[in-house]
């Protein structure tokens, strides 16, 4: 089984309203430390198959067709193979 | 400066409907390799310190205190240093 993480996130160039209303937030709470914050999304998927290079094929077009907008987000990923329990 | 990376997401035993209906969405599309999908969200932090010690500190407080539902989300981070571009 493959376990594959995968972050996607706003281009840098593009406004991020939710990361900013929470450093807003966490600088009014005394954390003055904070220089920026951006969110994104988060997604954990494991896939039946053992093959890497494979699971990483098919991971990168789910990124790319399903869960990023490519005109304003960015996606990285990893892949794994972990051993079902 | 530090950057940290931030993964919040719902603990394994919490229902995550979100990452059901992607998953239900993918399978539809014809990606039967899907064996589970959880969703989650992603937050990185630029710092405006030097020391990684104290921004684990401060990074674990932001996680506990606001950025996570500790009855249902759990979360992990990294930090490192970076140089000012």
């Amino acid at each position: 089984m493959i376990k594959a993480k995968i972050i996607v996130k706003l281009k840098n160039t593009i406004l991020d309203p939710q990361g900013k209303t929470i450093q807003h937030a966490l600088e009014t709470l005394g954390y003055k430390e904070i220089e920026s914050l951006r969110s994104g999304k988060f997604f954990e998927i494991n896939l039946n198959m053992d093959s890497e290079e494979k699971a990483k094929s098919i991971v990168d077009e789910i990124c790319r067709k399903i869960l990023s907008n490519p005109v304003t987000e960015e996606y990285q990923f990893t892949v794994e193979k972990i051993t079902k329990l």
